[in-house]
């Protein structure tokens, strides 16, 4: 009998708005594993402490690169990729020994998640599940103390890492707006919010549903933003 | 001391997918609300089944029209604010007299959710507040066994109740997609797949999550979808 590797997705950041079924696999399972960069606790980690098994076996999946080498640059692929492959035959060991594995999963899993590469590589080698989970923009607009999207409105959600041009157009042809992915980012999204003429509706929205949780207007916030940060416009659809 | 009226994220209908917050509330409130079609015992009061208070007060608040006006029809908004306003009324009262509220809401509240209309309503006057939850489709996409967006892929979000141009021109203009709210709109929501020439690439889940799960290809699908009804075009950005 072979295992079982989970992505189980621990929501925005607050212990208790991960799902039950996560709350109860994460509590169960002998082996954990989880991303980070080296040297770093890991902020899934962070999210579970105090909730593993005494025995819990924990397997740091430590990023070789992350801001080092430039995207572009074929290097950053060749890099990642060696990683994911050397996990995924780790993790595939693990299973075929027939344990089960958790891997913690920030947000939802299937939503822009690191988890993502390790699935597609798994899947028909060994059984694969996701656990969904509530993702870091659904704790953003929580946090902004209002409703994301009304009625009929069109949200369009976009990295702030696209190219100016095209993140200008985005944020023009939207009811209602989420960039994640801001970072070193956040001059661009200004002149691309600005350049769309919707400077003035945006929210940023950093470490939502975590410790230091800050809701600003976007206008008014500082010149850099934490990795947790999401900017939002908010819908103004049809209501009764 | 007055109260405060709280709308609870149930994720997308598996009991066990929603939060570790949202069950406990939900197990420990005297008084629980829920939207629900006359005559119907309503989604949402169906997925806590077996979860509330023996002593629980329930308050089914039963939509004053859904299908019989047309959307468009003036008549429709008069009767649905008329309703809201009254349940405003109803809760704030319970409120006043130091009671909490526990408002059921599918998938995530502020996500194009019932629960907004008294939100907005309540604000100012009592406390309010909203425990986010996984959404529909986030369910839908777990489901699909894919994930639905990777690097910078745009993801958009539009409703099967804009017009079929609209819609068409969403479809053609973004790299992953979600269509909710398709019920009676399946066949228009086809023609604009085809005419964005991605009727290929769509997918339809019916009640992810939920008894009756049901993936296959849109254009695989019967002529008509049950309201608990998401299509998807998954993402194909960049990845290592
Ligand atoms: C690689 S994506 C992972 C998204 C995750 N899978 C989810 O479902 O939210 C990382 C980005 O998510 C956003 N993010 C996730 N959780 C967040 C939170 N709690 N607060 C603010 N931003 C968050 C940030 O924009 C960050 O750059
Ligand atoms: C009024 S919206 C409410 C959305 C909800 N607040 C959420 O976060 O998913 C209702 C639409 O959500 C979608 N939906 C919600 N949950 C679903 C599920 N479990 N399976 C399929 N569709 C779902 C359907 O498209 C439905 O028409």
């Amino acid at each position: 009998m072979s295992g079982t590797i989970r992505g189980v997705g621990l929501g925005p950041g607050a212990p208790d708005l991960m799902s039950v079924r996560a709350d109860r696999l994460i509590r169960s399972s002998r082996h954990i594993a989880f991303f980070r960069k080296a040297g770093r606790t890991g902020h899934a980690r962070t999210i579970v402490q105090g909730m593993l098994r005494d025995d819990a076996v924990e397997h740091a999946m430590e990023y070789p690169v992350t801001t080092e080498i430039a995207v572009a640059d074929p290097r950053y692929n060749a890099c990642l990729a060696a990683f994911y492959a050397q996990w995924t035959e780790k993790l595939a060991d693990l299973a075929a020994t027939g344990e089960d594995v958790v891997v913690l999963c920030e947000g939802d899993p299937f939503f822009y998640g690191s988890f993502m590469h390790l699935y597609t590589r798994l899947s028909g080698r060994v059984g694969v599940e996701v656990v969904p989970g509530i993702t870091g923009m659904s704790g953003a607009w929580t946090a902004s103390g209002a409703p994301i999207t009304w009625g009929d409105d069109v949200l369009t959600i976009a990295m702030a890492t696209l190219p100016e041009e095209e993140l200008t157009r985005r944020i023009r042809d939207t009811d209602a707006l989420v960039v994640m992915k801001i970072g070193r980012h956040l001059a661009k999204l200004r002149r691309a919010l600005a350049a769309a003429g919707r400077a003035d509706q945006a929210w940023l929205v950093e470490h939502a549903a975590m410790a230091g949780e800050r809701v600003t207007r976007l206008c008014d916030a500082p010149a850099t933003a934490p990795y947790f940060s999401i900017a939002l416009i908010h819908g103004q659809g049809r209501r009764p």
